[in-house]
């Protein structure tokens, strides 16, 4: 985005990462000399050389790090690793530490915060809203939190305990304060006059909330609208009375979709009596959606947010290990299934080579099945009514899959142990578990879903487990039987 | 959302898809109790009961739609199986065909455009502007685009083929041209105005983009600070110089982060001379994250987005086909490795319970470190000088979750089967299992991202190939070796 050579935003953050990086390896460079060298002439001079160059090469870090937007600085931040990021923190002006900390991720942000003081913390909190101060405080020690509190003055202390009573994921957690609202029975030259009074609007403001003499929402006034209007017009006239607004209680992924749907870059916050009390934005939104499908990707594979590309080894496998615990118990289930069969095994190994294709692509065709109900759940498009044709789609897709692959499998088996029962078994087996399979895909993340768990999430594993073991006992189940 | 009682956005849009729903629940209620009566009573009396009914009933159906968001009835119609999607799509005025045929997904659009024939869809694309006729381009039969093109005039076909010109993917392909510049040599007054001359504001216009004489981008100014500011002031004065701009040729996502990054509403598109020819906004830059989001989480299990609830079984096994005989390969190839080991099974069938655990384990550890790179890679994190750090924690973790896990597995392998050093034999594998499946999740979306291919979506495929051949191989290798 080429605009002139010295905007800052013409380079990409990864730029600015690179060029940050080049000047603290020179630092280290200039380190590394006068450590050697203090070995030969003493530590006098040395001394003098580095703090001079340093100085030099600190200050030109700085002078960059102010340059740049926070999203960037936090960017930076997450590229580096421990020690270089704390050398670059020091280098941040304190009176910019909030709105960084506000940005970066979970992980790094833990280590920054490990590596100040109360007091640092408390001044940073100082330059933030009572809403960005509330997506702080998780993060925080209880007594800092106590300390910020005392700090504000009585309006921001009222906000700031209303922002923090709200659970994440509620829109409560994502309001903020800055409500710019106009009184319906004024002209737009009243409200016009009424707006050059501020220095300038908030972020993000799209609108003005309309309300009554008590503060009871009516509708927005587009700025757009305003702009084109007529001064001498009322407010009333041009007020949109079709809008989306929200409670603090709501669910904020129903406030995202409805951003999403209606196209919404803000929208009121209104209390049960109708006032309104605070406003979401896109920018809260698009946050919390990436933030929420970024931990939804982890947590699929057992990962928390907790971990970075730079946490240490022992850090990172203490977050890994429960997750693979548990697969550790669905695998050993499995394993007995096939224990059972040892017999039949010791008889004809060839059921060990083929049973794990069996499971595998059982639980490919799930793992599609699910998927697709997931994202139908996430949609709302799964009803009681569709329930039963979507079994009857799925168990017939898992059904024709199978035959057909089941019969490529048949044939190949047949073949290569030029043993005909065992082609059909084999055919038999994954028919009957891609139909399992199906099944499933299907109710695995309907009954997850049913009992308030996330079925995006939990979905694989049990439906591994299914697959697997079904898989195991069928294709060796029918082998028993008519084989051996 | 409460507003009003009579709001349509207090309702959600699953409530409008139940009223619908209700809506045609009657009305083929009242057709089966006519056609009951019509072998009864003869015809003539039922045909008329019935039309009055029915029109009565899909005058209510009608009412409704009218009043709706188009969003609201795209989610609708993607709700409702084909039938009665039909009969939905038959009610929508032809005016909004357009619109709405935007909101859908893919696979409901096919379904919507089948049922219409040229002239209908080239009057949909009457109301529609350039770029969003340009969206619904790739899934017209190309007699009917001719149609469309020519029906545009002048400056709409050019600005149709200019958009059509850039591949999906790219800002050109996002970008709409309802631009709102202003000279920067303006006083504010003369831009207020400049304003009341248009009916309406285009959405998501949050800013004028401030142009030379030439359309030279030279800034923005944001309509907030426009409002607050003395009319008198030039437009130069208030100018934000320090602006994000794309060209039609910029990666969509690296503008998506752009975005998110720095909060933006809308942003100017400057050719290569940096004229400004179109705008990029939010509402456009979101419908990209979801649908690139969503179109990952299906390709992941190899499935595209053709495919709906309720598409055909014969359509949707098709779809899901080739995935499956891609895992099929792979699958196969695993299975070749257990059977240059059935010696040794047939004389220890125990190998084959064990086996598919230490296979298992290394797809799940090797799945963690492969969500974790792709997220880095996704973020720009992954660099030359970070990834021998990377790979010297990825091994580490895994040869500690590997020691941890391999331990717990051999000794209940050491109980179950009273054989210590099988025992032995798969502690030593888990631990081995987990130090490849840690390179492989490390290598393997490095070399996707290397080969240009998306490391988010095949990664899994080649990670399972490599954690099963290899695990089998590693168990059943040290088990010939040590046990037989």
């Amino acid at each position: 985005m080429p605009l002139s050579a010295d905007n800052p935003r013409s380079a990409t953050p990864q730029d600015h990462l690179d060029a940050v990086k080049k000047l603290l390896a020179k630092q280290r460079l200039v380190e590394d000399l006068v450590h050697r060298q203090a070995s030969d002439d003493g530590t006098r001079k040395a001394a003098i050389v580095e703090s001079l160059v340093h100085k030099q090469n600190l200050a030109e870090l700085q002078k960059r790090l102010d340059g740049l937007h926070p999203a960037d600085v936090a960017f930076i931040l997450e590229g580096l690793p421990l020690a270089d990021r704390l050398v670059v923190w020091g280098l941040v002006r304190s009176e910019r530490d909030g709105e960084i900390l506000l940005e970066v991720s979970d992980a790094v942000r833990d280590t920054l915060l490990a590596d100040m003081d109360s007091a640092e913390i408390v001044a940073a909190a100082r330059n933030l809203d009572a809403d960005e101060i509330a997506d702080l405080v998780p993060d925080l020690p209880e007594e800092v939190v106590q300390d910020i509190i005392e700090a504000q003055d009585v309006d921001e202390r009222a906000r700031l305990q209303s922002a923090l009573s709200y659970p994440e994921g509620s829109v409560g957690a994502l309001m903020d304060f800055e409500v710019v609202s106009i009184r319906e029975d004024v002209t737009c030259e009243v409200a016009l006059r009424y707006l050059r009074r501020f220095d300038e609007l908030p972020a993000q403001t799209d609108s003005l909330f309309v309300v009554d003499r008590d503060d009871h929402l009516k509708g927005i006034l587009p700025l757009k609208r305003l702009l084109v209007s007529d001064p001498d017009i009322e407010v009333a006239t041009l007020t949109d009375r079709d809008v989306a607004s929200f409670s603090p209680d709501s669910d904020a992924e129903e406030a995202a979709k409805a951003f999403e749907r209606y196209g919404l870059v803000s929208a009121p916050v209104v209390s049960a009596d109708g006032r309104v009390i605070a406003r979401l934005t896109i920018d809260a939104v698009l946050d919390f959606v990436r933030e929420r499908q970024e931990s939804q990707e982890l947590a699929k594979v057992g990962l928390r947010e907790e971990e970075d590309l730079f946490s240490s080894v022992w850090q990172s496998a203490r977050n890994r290990g429960p997750w693979l615990a548990l697969n550790l118990c669905t695998a050993f289930v499995a394993s007995r299934v096939v224990g059972a069969f040892e017999g039949s095994i010791e008889k004809l190994a060839a059921l060990a080579a083929l049973m794990p294709i069996v499971a595998g692509i059982g639980g490919n065709s799930g793992n599609q099945t699910s998927t697709l109900i997931v994202r139908a759940l996430a949609f709302d498009q799964v009803s009681a009514a569709n329930a039963r044709r979507l079994f009857a789609k799925e168990v017939g897709i898992g059904a024709l899959n199978g035959a057909l692959w089941g019969s490529v499998l048949g044939i190949v088996a047949w073949g290569l142990y030029h043993n005909a029962a065992l082609g059909a078994v084999m055919a038999l087996a994954m028919l009957l578990n891609l139909v399992v399979a199906s099944l499933a895909g299907l109710f695995i993340p309907l009954a997850m879903e049913r009992f308030g768990r996330d079925p995006a999430i939990g979905s694989s594993v049990f439906l591994t487990f299914v697959t697997d073991s079904m898989g195991f006992f069928i294709f060796l189940g029918l082998a028993t039987v008519f084989l051996l």
